[in-house]
């Protein structure tokens, strides 16, 4: 990590009171905005760079210029309101914010750190009005603000900026229809339209088409500007500015990546083969100190046109390291060697790889199996299928409900539909979609990727952990996530080739903190789990790369402790074999469930109604481990230790309630 | 009941073999379906005849004149395809499978009832290729169908009927941008354009705008004829025949209701005040006969101009009463008493009723309160609210997500939304967006109408039995369900006044089979149930009108028995007070639960999960009841009956796990 320096807000306030026209100003706030956005995400490690730097001259200009909130304040119910549907581009957000003195500086660094500042936008925030970050949600909450507004007779517009590539969710037309029935002439939603989506340009993906004339058919009065002349902004703000009931949209055609040369749209498509690379994650040191240097460069060139000192930029102290603390496991710190293997936790090991794998496998078996993508290919792994067969391979855009509902229909006839988004966008929004389908009593794979807690920098939008709670009341859907590359491919032959119901697969997205190692002849048997750990004195079900790490951990802690704990990996989250659990369960009078969702409608739910069904009760004692409450935005340990589920927790949690167990 | 006769098939036939011009057979055949379409919702008791009769003309020409499954058969890889997206226009399709003799006369007799006709499309039966019923998955899902044939290279179309009040759904435009984008030539959508939804004008509720437009910005190859003129449809086909990649799109103007005089649109709108009555539900006796003698009259007036003899009409016999047969218990009939109990099974009472009539209370004690509507405000009973208040009263469309989400922004300004829509619909469709609006930590009450299995004639596409499991694992989420009048009223005003979370209220959208008692004094507290029977035996927990019913009968029959089973009632369906539960259950050994809902994620898992932590196991033994697998259509008695969730059914289930218990 190379030395990470900020411009302080009072640079900011010392260019905004310099005697300068407002013209010229507000750029190069922006670009001060830019480079200070840039400087966190390097820091947090991931955010999304190139639509906060597209979005950037039109959101600093609705801050410094537009909007009334710094006469009146951010409590005021005359403010006018601006939000980001799309969410992504909060950084952007957050710059502004912090330069306004909005957001302080202790929290301002701590960008997807617990107690910082979210990945995605959260009202809890100072300064963010709505929650956002699932796509096409806005312009329909948007509306709500401004209804509200006209009906407390309330002065002050509410703004809302949409993505182009989120325009192809369905939500925002059926809100572009309502809005004008309703007419809310105080709603402004201004589309920042950079031609790029997650990183292929929005034409390749679905094209949105004639946009003005797509809007002006829905009854909207419609503006078209360049989104980075903040003049011609200003201009079309004032003809805008009238107490009709026409709903108002400006197109600002910007630049994904504007304010660094290598990172704006064409170059850096073209530089990268036609893949984006700018979209989301932090770039290479190489990289951050190239794109810092020149954004600071412009700014001080700028600065010195207008006869202003160069920028004084501070120094971010490095964040302390994890690894300053001690462990410690019941007020006593754990072994070195435990403290250790805890504080190394990343493997080279991605099990959505191996997924993508499989699928080219079996894709060159099964002619009838078609994978179908909501535009997150490359996060899904899903671009060698895409290149090992082009023509099956469907790429449906930001539209899970008519992707699932596609998907039907081409069971309908036969084909085998594997249908690839995240998790909480996936079981959630195309829920009911999935349920017709189900109906049908056709076969479809859902990969349901991005499942569980971790990784918690994005925050509660991209944390899923109520998709098993959304899809197990479903009778023929098979729910399972696998722990590792060998069993996930094991699990993607068995829902292709052998499940005869859907099949629903959750899939950590992330590195797997340590390679697990299954039995050498292990075959996948339904209902059936698997040990990973001996213990005599109690057992751990848990599953996938994530918890079962913390479940070993927790066992080798434990062990230390002298309890020997039974960690069993269980990726059947709701089928299970009756004998096989009889027999796990048997000489076990503590039976815990770790999962990696929330503790209601999870495994452990599952489990425990299993265990009554089998008669399996008596004395036992259950303990259900999970996700409570909303999931924690932070790092990995940051996020598990705040839920108490990391090693060192499990192990105090599981010694209390043994203890505990005992008194009764 | 008056007599209900019915068209016979052979009556089609000999009008098909007649010497006539197709363009004055098909409007004739239309008719003679029509006929028999709306003698069979009258022999259902319920159906959707407006729009059966508004897209016949179309339906008619479709299977007659233009597909070519008649010549390929149904199971050919090369049929054209065709099925409605809104669904609830399947009376008109039923009928004209049947005077196709696709659907034998046993089965087609039997509209809603169990083994019958499903009350929306169901894949199960003879000569439906899709599962709809709930609006906006259509075009996706023919989609899917047409990029199938492609890729197979096969011959025929895919023909997708749509409502226009179901495109305010935005999936519809998803699936417009993707259609076009993936070339889908040999999709044909046709909008159904009847003006009307289900009891107001489109123009009303949310105005579409200009429709040819619309689909034109979007890319789609637009034609526009009379739905009513079978030549215009026919030379419309002719001129969209080709192998272009664009998709098709035909905007059938089309008159709800048409065939029977005071059943069309506008002259019915007039008729009614301004609210369309036939959109769905059976006519009335005198009505229904006015009709049919008028379809029947026009129908031979036309045979006679042919020079055809008129049509030979087939009594229908009436359906064997249910109170023919004894109702059993253990291979022993009930008492006399019991059994007319049993089968005088509905009150005056509709919980949905009070619960409009609490709206409009609170609406005047509360200026903060504002409903929001999904196109069902009749069935929600929102009339009252909105005739009180209609400036607090949002109207908006079929949009369930936009209306979630709209409701989130109102909250986040202060205002406290009640939305409303049917729960099978809000829960799955608007899941996403709920947990967004939850996210934010503001209260919003959502009302979950047509909750739970009953009414069973509609099908699997409106019964609800997964909604508790798709909001329970939200932190902040309240789930209810009132079982009568009195405690519909007094949870509106827990939610509105006291609770401090979001709420979910379950309501049955049918009468209350009986009227529960509550004690004198009943009040709410958070987490306690009621005893509505004393018992000693064992405890069964129930909620809502519909199952308490049951189990009341079930405690009933076991009285007859010697056993005496406690029922309670048990509203709070995920929060619990442990000190109550524990006193419900400490005296019990058998304790059982009976969910209106699957029994995954219902009130009995989070009832077996309080029990646990509360470490109320020990040696009781829990069962759970509730509707496996997907919900039966049928009669409210077939469907309870198959699920074995009548009264009869549970005294045995009850007596039977109590004996084997005894075994263990």
């Amino acid at each position: 990590m190379p030395d990470i320096y900020l411009i302080p807000q009072i640079e900011f306030t010392r260019v905004e009171s310099a005697a300068l026209d407002r013209f010229q100003r507000v750029p190069l706030l922006a670009n001060m905005a830019r480079a200070n956005a840039l400087a966190m995400v390097k820091r947090a490690g991931s955010g999304h760079l190139g639509s906060s730097f597209s979005a950037m001259d039109i959101v600093t200009w609705l801050y410094y210029e537009e909007m009334n909130l710094r006469a009146l304040g951010w409590d005021s119910s005359n403010r006018d309101i601006y939000f980001s549907s799309k969410g992504h581009d909060v950084p952007g957000l957050y710059a502004v914010l912090y330069a306004l003195g909005v957001i302080p500086y202790d929290r301002y660094i701590r960008l997807r750190r617990f107690g910082g500042l979210d990945g995605h936008p959260d009202v809890g925030v100072p300064g963010v009005e709505a929650n956002s970050g699932s796509l096409g949600m806005g312009i329909s909450k948007g509306k709500g603000m401004a209804w509200a507004k006209r009906w407390r007779g309330s002065d002050g517009r509410v703004f809302v900026m949409t993505g182009d590539g989120e325009l192809q969710e369905g939500q925002n037309f059926e809100a572009l229809q309502t809005a004008v029935q309703q007419q809310l002439g105080n709603l402004i939603v201004i589309v920042d339209h950079n031609k790029v989506q997650s990183d292929k340009l929005v034409s390749e993906i679905i094209d949105l088409g004639d946009l003005e004339n797509k809007f002006r058919a829905f009854g909207w009065r419609v503006a078209r500007i360049d989104g980075h002349n903040v003049r011609a902004f200003a201009e079309t703000l004032t003809q805008l500015r009238d107490r009709e009931g026409q709903p108002k949209i400006i197109i600002a055609d910007t630049v994904k990546g504007k304010g660094v040369s290598f990172m704006e749209h064409p170059r850096a498509l073209q530089d990268a083969n036609g893949l984006y690379p700018f979209h989301a994650g932090a770039p290479n040191d190489e990289t951050f100190q190239r794109a810092y240097d020149e954004l600071i460069e412009k700014i001080n060139s700028a600065l010195d046109a207008f006869d202003l000192a160069p920028l004084l930029l501070k120094l971010v102290p490095p964040e302390p390291s994890e690894s300053s603390k001690p462990i410690m496991l019941l007020g006593e710190p754990v072994s070195q060697a435990a403290a250790e293997k805890i504080r190394s936790g990343v493997s080279d090991e991605y099990v959505a790889v191996a997924y993508g794998q499989a699928l080219v496998e079996l894709g060159a078996k099964h002619p009838e199996l078609v994978v179908l993508d909501a535009d997150l290919a490359s996060d899904c792994r899903l671009r060698g299928f895409e290149q090992a067969f082009r023509e099956r391979f469907i790429e449906n855009g930001i539209a899970e409900q008519d992707m699932v509902s596609m998907a039907g229909g081409l069971a309908r006839l036969g084909m085998l539909p594997v249908v690839n988004s995240f998790a909480s966008f996936l079981a959630a929004r195309a829920n009911e979609q999935i349920y017709n389908n189900a109906g049908e009593q056709t076969k479809i794979l859902y990969g349901l990727h991005y499942a569980g807690l971790i990784p918690a920098g994005p925050g509660k939008s991209h944390q899923s952990i109520r998709d098993i709670s959304l899809l197990a009341a479903l009778p023929n859907m098979t729910i399972v996530q696998p722990c590792n590359a060998v069993e996930t491919k094991l699990f993607v032959e068995y829902c292709v080739e052998r499940a005869q119901e859907n099949c629903a697969l959750r899939l950590v997205i992330g590195p797997s903190p340590r390679k697990l190692q299954l039995p050498a002849k292990y075959e996948l048997q339904v209902g059936c789990g698997v040990e990973l750990a001996a213990g005599t004195d109690a057992v751990l079900f848990a599953y996938g790369p994530v918890m079962l790490h913390e479940a070993l951990l927790a066992s080798e802690l434990l062990g230390e402790r002298g309890f020997a704990l039974r960690v069993v990996n269980m990726p059947w989250l709701n089928r299970f074999d009756r004998a096989w659990l009889a027999r796990t369960v048997s000489d076990m009078n503590y039976i815990f469930v770790l999962d990696d969702h929330s503790p209601i409608g999870g495994l452990g739910d599952q489990l425990q109604s299993a265990l009554l069904e089998s008669m399996l009760w008596n004395d036992r004692r259950l303990t259900k481990f999970g996700v409570e409450g909303y999931p924690a935005c932070g790092t990995p340990q940051q996020a598990l230790h705040f839920h108490q589920l990391d090693g060192a927790s499990l192990a105090a949690r599981i010694l209390q309630r043994v203890k505990q167990g005992k008194v009764n």
